[in-house]
């Protein structure tokens, strides 16, 4: 468990949940603090099991051997078990000073990743043979995005529901900006295999629109999504936070070019 | 995830769970329902994963074919993952009237299922050459029926660290059962395949103590759990159901034979 933790990826979606809740005043940093503990630990948990050799069998993972290579398939599955459960058991330690916050934090980060809208729901069309493109990728990708924004919101006592936008959007800049990198980055910068949509006939923006296609409408999604950034106290630092995280988006290559 | 869990088992864990509330005034029944349906559901993950290839890569369970011979291992996997989430769901949808208990609920669910004590951790055991065969057994078995009985006293609003032992008591009890269904029954009986714990040289209390030592062993379990019951003001009716409910674990030919 701690071999998938740590070292971790850029956390973005951690540092998304805990930037929405200090935008809506954060009166209880614990609960923000726990979700995102739990929103980043349900993210590791469904990388070692789309490792896994019966879905893309990767080999490689943040650079270096996966789970299921280094420690065998059985310690892999229940690895990201573990996980899972763990996520849940962090929500909880967070609800001390608020507990009457909790039910609704656990509805929004369950709905995120199970099924029939969350993360599982989105790798169980990887085993479709006809597939919705936008489904497919907002249950993989957008719904974690979505639970970190509106779970931010949560822990902060804020409404949650005009952060859903923000979240969407972000998630869908992601997926765009994973397309690019697919295609882009060689697998030092990737840290793990490249290529691979192309190898496993999975969608790709980049490939769709083409590579400046794939980045204006990355672009575009950024600024629709540090505008959808509802009334709080803290917006103006929560735009330029955006601002700074979403700029990782962008592949070395694209970053190098557009500075 | 309908098809693991339908048509179920016997549901002793969840009955066991609501009995115990029952016992304790059961003053929130749809706290004490929703934990019962989240153990349950944590339980039927537990066996869809056990059943994958790389562990026991068992064709049938519960009289008909395992998920992953039914509908491939990705499902397998994801069906677990979701099933495991469906159960954090629930203990959420049940906290509606006493939101101060979700927080002991969720611990307690999530520590029965979780490492380093829980069903996870028992399973991770089978992964080792050297197993201490207690730690085992109340990882892989005996932390949900713990969890049955004190969840059951969290969601009434009663303590719950003097419903632990019942628990305790309960599961090793079904675990020397289950070592005896394993060498007694037939496949039919049993839904799945005999001889396993030979076949997979994992330890067996009807191996070590023979048939009659077993049974001995079990009488007296079920005898200590009756007894371990706690004051409450539904003990009687307690006693009777808990006696009712360890009948069953009995193969049909001990109970036969007891008849």
């Amino acid at each position: 468990m701690r071999y998938v933790v740590f070292p971790g990826g850029h956390r973005i979606r951690p540092r998304l949940c805990v930037s929405v809740a200090e935008a809506c005043g954060d009166d209880d940093p614990e609960a923000a603090d726990c979700a995102a503990a739990a929103i980043e630990l349900l993210h590791c948990a469904s990388l070692v099991h789309d490792d896994l050799p019966c879905f893309d069998d990767a080999p490689i993972r943040r650079g270096k051997p996966s789970v299921h290579v280094e420690y065998g398939e059985p310690i892999a599955v229940l690895a990201g078990d573990a996980l899972i459960v763990l996520a849940f058991e962090t929500l909880a330690r967070g609800a001390a000073r608020s507990p009457r916050r909790l039910a609704a934090l656990l509805r929004c980060v369950a709905q995120s990743v199970g099924a029939p809208r969350g993360i599982v729901a989105g790798q169980a069309w990887e085993c479709e043979s006809a597939v919705s493109l936008t489904d497919y990728q907002r249950s993989k990708t957008g719904s974690l995005f979505v639970a970190a924004t509106v779970a931010g919101a949560i822990a902060a006592g804020a409404e949650p529901e005009p952060w859903r936008m923000l979240g969407a959007t972000l998630g869908e800049a992601y997926q765009v900006a994973d397309d690019l990198r697919d295609i882009l980055c060689d697998e030092e910068e990737l840290g793990k295999p490249i290529g691979q949509d192309a190898a496993r006939l999975r969608p790709n923006a980049a490939a769709l629109l083409g590579i400046g296609g794939a980045k204006n409408r990355l672009e575009q999604l950024v600024r629709a999504a540090v505008e959808s950034i509802p009334p709080c106290p803290g917006a103006v630092e929560l735009r330029a936070t955006i601002k700074a995280q979403t700029s990782q988006f962008f592949p070395r290559q694209l970053a190098r070019e557009a500075a």
